[in-house]
């Protein structure tokens, strides 16, 4: 399988990915985007993107490119997230990378952007430490 | 009305928030407890409840501990989250305080408890810086 | 050696800790005070303690109650700070303490104070993320 | 006066700034270079170079990639600092950008480098949420 199909297969086993629509697009080692379509039930008391899931995005979206060098074992320790604009759009995109690949931690990042009529616009970044579990 | 029917209130106006089923259970000039039940669709990969899940209880209890003394026109700057633990658990609550008020910013800290039949775990901690909105 | 003893021999191989004038006043089993008189070699532009100086408290303390539980061999793997109120003081006082031990990695907290005529007052607070590094 | 001279002439008014010796070697709108070179009283107990001066270097260049666009009436409400690799180098060089400016609040970040004889190296990154003060 391709890190992308690898990433998919994965994808799946997560309910909360399911609910939230989240589709991984690209992937290669060390890089990913996914992706979700805007939906009433996402926003917050203002109607833009709700705080908890800009964080969502962000923090998959960096497990994922760390599992891209690392396998599926891992687990965030911490992650934090920046609100740099309201976000509000017809469509998310999540870009992570990592930032310092290691035997015990990946450091990685995260810049999200929403998509309207006008293109893309930066809403969101934030990172995410995560640790590699020891092989089962 | 009182500081929790006035929280109460504001959270029924966030589609996101009624769709996790997020109660407010208490408040108090500068502190809050807010509290979801486990669905299976809040599962990540492992079935825990999802970082993106926990961050948005960790920084909607610091919205609201913020609320409760600046009023409704906050907006979070940044979080940020510590997994401490595999949240896993029948209910999960949590509870924030303002760590210092201002008249343009507001720190607040949230821990994160999961419930289950032995008691309450501490699974994660957090904090939100969230910015004073000019008065519409 | 009491934890106290232990950690004072530890401050005396850091050259900057030596520098600084960090004496540790305090510590039991995930707990720890340390402190510092003001200089004026420590200001930033408008003569309060340069934020890279809180940094380095918290990071020190945090580490220093990490230490009571799991000896030396750790390393930061990332700390945050938060500069609540501007940080002027003839003395201050870092009072940290382990969230949560782990056999890979501790979460600390921990609360800065500055020391005036006027009795202590909370000037900033973080946190710090070690790594436990395998036994040499 | 040019962005660097400005900085250069407020770098001196730091009296931690001068002690560190740092020294402001490129500024433009949104960006500047700060960079030190070792001394032996900047190590921590290992001899690396101290996390709470990496934590000043990362934040003292946010701090200035913001004073390029909205002087210098700033304060850093937050920073935090990732530890990537031991920092060992004859000199350090921090590069700091602006991700996001704003009327009330700067959004930074800043990648910190090691210089030794085979070149530079990544040894830290961060960022900086910076409080844009009213004019006096």
């Amino acid at each position: 399988m391709t890190p992308l199909e690898t990433l998919q297969k994965i994808n799946t086993l997560a309910a909360f990915n399911r609910w939230c629509g989240i589709t991984v697009t690209h992937a290669e080692a060390g890089s990913v985007t996914i992706e979700i379509d805007w939906r009433n039930e996402f926003g917050q008391y203002s109607g833009y993107l709700h705080a908890g899931l800009i964080g969502t995005l962000i923090d998959t979206a960096c497990g994922y490119a760390a599992a891209t060098m690392a396998g599926p074992n891992l687990l965030a320790s911490s992650y934090m997230v920046n609100c740099l604009r309201p976000a509000t759009g017809k469509r998310f995109i999540a870009r992570a990378h990592v930032v310092k690949p290691g035997k015990s931690q990946f450091f990685t990042a995260c810049d999200l952007y929403a998509l309207n009529d006008d293109g893309e616009k930066l809403v969101a970044n934030g990172q995410t430490l995560l640790t590699v579990l020891p092989a089962p």
